[in-house]
């Protein structure tokens, strides 16, 4: 159980707005990793100098502060972590070393045992390299640790240090093992980065997209089902539809040929395309009759990706020249056997829908589609308001080449492609390297959400190994048999995790366009029900999703509603309404925009559905 | 392998029109039964007679005919099968008696191993019950068999019967045991039944979804993804699309909400819903990561039924009284593990998508509803021009209750609402003891095709079983918590099956509506591939689908082409239609119909489109 954040008590002013600054990232920080783990260590010397038999086990740092995991008779409590904190000031102003200090493995141990913590025994076994390293606050307290550590504890800035929550957590997160009580903290260089950091927190949680999509009533989950496999209501389906029509129209302009392929399939399938053999832990398990059949790994398997498919009906006929490029397109729902743990919400699933497409080119067409690919994802973008992204040109780890299929020729030009690309378009990019797919590299577009997080949406793929493992051909103009290229792409991504991002990019306030009922009639009395039905018909026949609030609630009630549905155009309905055929309109991205008249309304509301844009 | 089918040398006039004749079903004709067994001994002593070597086998009567599996040293020919059928003629007018013994099974061995039989043999085994019934033509041959048979070969008349062709098989359809070689016949009551079923049995070629499906583009299978598991073209997949996208039309008109759920769930869904006890050899093999989970069966399975999923979201908030009817639909493609053997292009397959949908009514909303559910089955059916339907009654049997789950009371409401339903409308219906699900009553629609076939279509089902297991409830208006009434229904039932049944009963000329492309243009020469092309392009403006023939053929061929992809509207461009602004159309369904104005064969075809009618 997590329980609530707790504030310093020397907490600077929440009140005055902070600047805008830019927060670094622990992973890239090595003064953060030494802030964080100096600090967890003060903590756990504090925890112990307030509650001595407690025994100190892991205490790592995180990508937004740090935790340390104690065995303790009782939970602690609130006013245990204000204790722990006002012990942990003492400890920075005594200003105390940090010492670092090198021993052999009898050493540690015999140490270990003097104290009598047999946690720590555990942890010096999982260590496999020597020296062990132990790292001491002044002369009184010491762990094991790798570091990096401050030289002295008076480097720390309390107001930068916050005890946040207690959770219960297991000894080796095994629910058999002893049950251990987690306190995570967080620290940073100064106190405006708390504060920051703390804004992020508050921000994120308001724009949750497990909170929000429950309070909006888009998807569910079932335990009956399972986790990471979402369940979408008729709101998020419509959602779901919207996004999915809107790319098809994009796509049916552009030449793509939409297909349906199974959810299944032979495991030769994935045999013939590598997929077994890369990537089968990420599979969910063989479907086999019995053991015998598992052990020839003879039986169906759920697809992972949609790709082998699209090349079965590519393949199912001769294709000449003239019909390159094929552009096949379906959105095609696939599962991957994520751990259970690393499941939560929409952005991490078992089971997800990809806006996937395989384009089949010659080498002469490679370029061009490239290009449009990329501006059919640039395109899409826009329409969905997601303008902070950049690119990431994806490529194979040449250290570690047999992560991957295909000869070193396929790779270098396949790299060559999309760098070349990337350079036409002049777009801002930069290397991932080792981030390439196992069959090939790609260009991913990596989106920056309001809370400084990175989301991978978009991605393009060029592929020359599936064309050779399946042997692809075409009929050339001089009548030759040549193997095509393959480009693989997806705007989106996955549709559930966009969902996910645009849920908490928009903070649930979906733009005009995309949002599941776009006007509710308010009527101020009974009077006027029957008018504010009237013009929600006539929305309804222009396309417009609108509803009419029938609860007889009082007016203030009925805006309360619709605010917290998010509904983007109010439209009050009182009498003088009535008789000058006109409405009231309060929408979500303008606030109050006063009485204007019923085709007034509509006309707007129909422009800024068009258009993409709010009204 | 199987050959093509050998006419008798006596064969009636073919070029005479038949009249319409109806063809009595063997499985409900003694007669017809006693012909097949007879004239299948017959053929086999003729057999003996001319290949003293051959052993027999098995010979049944099916469905349209007979056949006999024999174990011969080599394959028999055309010309052999033109010898054994005037033997046979000479043995039905020798006028043999047809006597039936009853012998032990002593006996029977005993007989057997006199004339060296061994397949008998295994045969004899395989019979539980005694006597042994052995049937004799005269003196001179006999079989075991269970009859009936006629009791004189004269009873036959050799205009009547045709041997049909020789395929292998494998001794009891293991492809371990010997390769027999089997004779198919078939036999009538008299030549005009048998000219009918002939004229029928070219019909049904000229029909056959799979080989008009691969003519007309629209489905690939692939070895590598199985069998029973078919991938949508373009052309596929827009009438999928177009299929759907009519249901989800009429279905929003009637306030069902669209959901989207996972193709996969934990057994434990399962076995909460019942499938699993009840249908568990009909789901796909259970994915478990190893041995261990799988004995427990705890993993995840292939959905076989979307019912629990739609009921997870509704049980996934307490329901009020007033949201109910609640009506979620999904086009849920599902997964059943049909035998290999079983399946044959798109009527029964793997994976199939179905146009489900579970109301959740009251008992007070539940005959109107059900109503209304029959309403829109009725409708769908009307625009996709099917009028030969009737109505079954699919009731439990009740001598047979372990194969179902619920009480008798709940089975009892669920039946008598259907009856009622169905007198009301004042339905033409039959009762079908023994075909309800195994969860409740269905109404089911079962339509006749051209050739007289039975395809099994749209289904309602009443349900009191499910909301009990899964403890369903709503509050209802006093307060007080009770339990829905489910309603499981789908118009198409499979849209794979109601496509396959679709493309024969139109024998691939869909109505224009439905026609992946409703129009193309045929430029005479070059000359007229402008004007063509801006006709085109004002089709596709007005949503029709049009294209042009830019291959530069002669206009023969065009025709021909467009003929041969069953094209509903060829609109010819000359010289003298460019001048004059219009098209030289010629239609499927009606023929040539002259030079027509572009603006009135515009106007025609959206008319048409837009009226579910041919032009």
């Amino acid at each position: 159980m997590v329980k609530q954040p707790i504030s310093p008590p020397e907490s600077h002013n929440q009140s005055q707005e902070p600047e805008k600054i830019n927060l670094p990232r622990t992973s890239e920080s090595e003064d953060l990793k030494k802030i964080r783990h100096t600090t967890s260590h003060i903590m756990a010397m504090a925890v112990q100098k307030l509650f001595p038999e407690a025994q100190v086990t892991i205490g790592p740092w995180i990508e937004n502060g740090f935790y340390y995991d104690f065995e303790n008779s009782e939970p602690f409590t609130e006013k245990d972590l204000k204790a722990i904190y006002k012990q942990m000031v003492k400890i920075i102003n005594r200003k105390l070393p940090v010492i670092r200090e090198e021993v052999s493995r009898e050493e540690a141990e015999r140490r270990i045992k003097e104290i009598n913590e047999p946690y720590k025994l555990e942890i010096l076994e999982d260590i496999k390299e020597e020296p062990i390293t132990i790292y001491h606050l002044g002369d009184e307290w010491w762990d094991l640790c790798a570091g990096p550590h401050l030289e002295n504890t008076g480097e720390l800035k309390p107001k930068a240090i916050e005890l946040e929550s207690v959770a219960g957590a297991y000894w080796r997160g095994d629910e058999n093992k002893a049950q251990l009580q987690r306190i995570y903290g967080t620290a940073w260089e100064n106190p405006e980065q708390l504060a920051e950091y703390k804004r992020r927190k508050e921000e994120a949680m308001r724009r949750d997209h497990r909170k929000l999509g429950k309070e909006l009533g888009l998807f569910v989950f079932s335990d009956l089902v399972g986790p990471g496999l979402p369940l979408w209501t008729p709101k998020g389906t419509l959602l779901r539809t919207l996004l999915e029509d809107f790319l098809k129209q994009e796509q049916l302009k552009r030449g793509y040929l939409p297909v349906v392929t199974p959810h299944i399939a032979k495991v030769d399938l994935f045999k013939t395309s590598g997929h077994w053999q890369k990537y089968k832990e990420d599979m969910f398990p063989l479907m086999a009759e019995n053991s015998e059949a598992a052990k020839l790994e003879n039986g169906f398997v759920m697809k992972p990706m949609n790709c082998p498919f699209h090349i079965q009906i590519y393949d199912n006929e001769l294709r000449s020249y003239r019909e390159l490029p094929i552009r096949l397109a379906e959105f095609g729902t696939v599962y991957r056997y994520e751990q259970s743990g690393e499941l939560g919400g929409l952005t991490r699933v078992r089971g997800f829908t990809v806006d996937d497409s395989h384009l089949f080119v010659t080498p002469e067409q490679l370029d061009e589609e490239f290009l449009n690919v990329v501006d059919l994802i640039l395109s899409v973008f826009n329409k969905l308001q997601l303008k902070n992204f950049k690119a990431r040109l994806s490529f194979r780890d040449p250290e570690n080449k047999e992560k991957y299929i295909g000869s070193d020729e396929a790779w270098q030009k396949a790299q060559g492609a999309i760098r070349s690309a990337v350079d036409k378009l002049g777009m801002e990019h930069f290397e991932g390297i080792g981030e390439a797919a196992f069959y090939g590299p790609k260009l991913d577009f990596i989106f920056q959400d309001a809370l400084e997080r990175e989301w991978q949406l978009g991605t393009v793929q060029v592929d020359y190994n599936l064309p050779e493992r399946f042997k692809l051909e075409y009929v050339a103009e001089d009548g030759s048999r040549q193997r095509p290229i393959m480009i693989h792409r997806a705007p989106f991504g996955s549709l559930e995790r966009l969902i996910g991002i645009l849920i908490e990019e928009y903070a649930g306030d979906f733009p005009l366009w995309l949002a599941p009922v776009q006007a509710r009639l308010l009527p101020v009395t009974e009077a006027q029900l029957d008018f504010a039905k009237e013009v929600a018909a006539k929305m309804i026949s222009l396309g417009i999703r609108a509803e009419v609030d029938t609860s007889g609630d009082r007016l203030g009630k009925l805006i309360r509603n619709a605010e917290k549905q998010k509904i983007p155009v109010m439209a009050v309905v009182g009498q003088k309404e009535v008789e000058s055929n006109s409405l009231s309109i309060r929408t979500r991205a303008s606030g109050d925009l006063g009485t204007m008249s019923v085709s007034e309304v509509l006309d707007n509301m129909k422009n800024a559905i068009t258009n993409y844009s709010n009204f």
